[in-house]
């Protein structure tokens, strides 16, 4: 959940700031009262992929928190300097330690609450030899009817499963975008 | 482009921070040198659509910098609270006082010198009564050939005309997802 109000002084110059309509605007912006700087703040993004291989797909299972010792979908933050794509590549290797060749953008989930957008990218796993990270205890491979569905880490990795297998089934992937209330 | 390192002080004590790498990261961050507050810097979102009518679509003439007096699609800053397509409808409302159905989600384009990431919806226009706001000197429509190529304030909005374009001639609209260098 984001939290909003988080901002109490400037970023620049230290001093308090006040929460008020900023001139050409319509919300609350953490304005400063000493140099006026404006602060906005935005929802962030969350990338990652669906590490396939024949009929299974890989999932880690976290070792840190929120959420430690259930399961994810390889998934982080998006960092400034590189593309949706390449963030989902680096966090792949990061957690997982997996080679894929990636795919087509497959999900885009919008979580409100939480201040976030999660995008999924598909991808084929180039073998099947996994080196997590220290963010996670362990990686392996699923088939559809062992994935643990009461032991996934979040929302977006269970509706991003659930598509992949749908999309699987019935033999097309299409791109998902939807709103998790 | 975003700026590097632009933060100076902490937001929660408004003590000076310094760059660092925290324990278990990897990049630099903002470290706050009495509290410890670690400040993430990560790409914003900007959310708008494709406005149509027929076989034409809605251009904005911006009343704002950067960029003002060139033509764009409705877009801005996706704020907390909002999803993506709530986003691109209330900015199609913001800065051209235009009534659409939202469609799908038609391009998703990541500008990494930026640290931005651009999403433009299919928005069918329901009539043809603009009442732009403070931001747009004028809301207007646009054939293919009346189209404004050289007066376009940002590549994403040409790179998603493209793409419409292309589509509509033939006859069938994909999601479409690249980076912009």
């Amino acid at each position: 959940m984001f939290e909003p109000r988080r901002i109490r002084h400037c970023r620049l110059c230290g001093s308090p700031v006040r929460y008020a309509v900023p001139p050409d605007d319509n919300r609350e912006r953490a304005i400063c009262t000493a140099c006026g700087e404006i602060h906005y703040e935005n929802p962030i993004n969350v990338v990652g992929t669906v590490p396939f291989w024949g009929d299974q797909v890989l999932l880690c299972r976290r070792n840190i928190e929120p959420r430690r010792g259930l399961w994810t979908l390889p998934a982080g933050f998006l960092e400034l300097g590189e593309s949706t794509s390449e963030g989902a590549l680096r966090e792949t290797d990061e957690e997982a330690g997996a080679r894929v060749e990636l795919g087509a953008l497959f999900t885009v989930l919008n979580v409100v609450a939480a201040g976030q957008v999660h995008f999924f990218y598909l991808a084929r796993l180039q073998d099947t030899r996994f080196a997590p990270g220290p963010e996670t205890i362990e990686a392996r491979l699923f088939r559809e009817h062992e994935l643990p569905w009461d032991e996934l880490a979040f929302r977006t990795v269970r509706e991003t499963l659930q598509r992949y297998f749908a999309d699987r089934a019935r033999g097309a992937f299409g791109m998902h975008a939807a709103d998790i209330r």
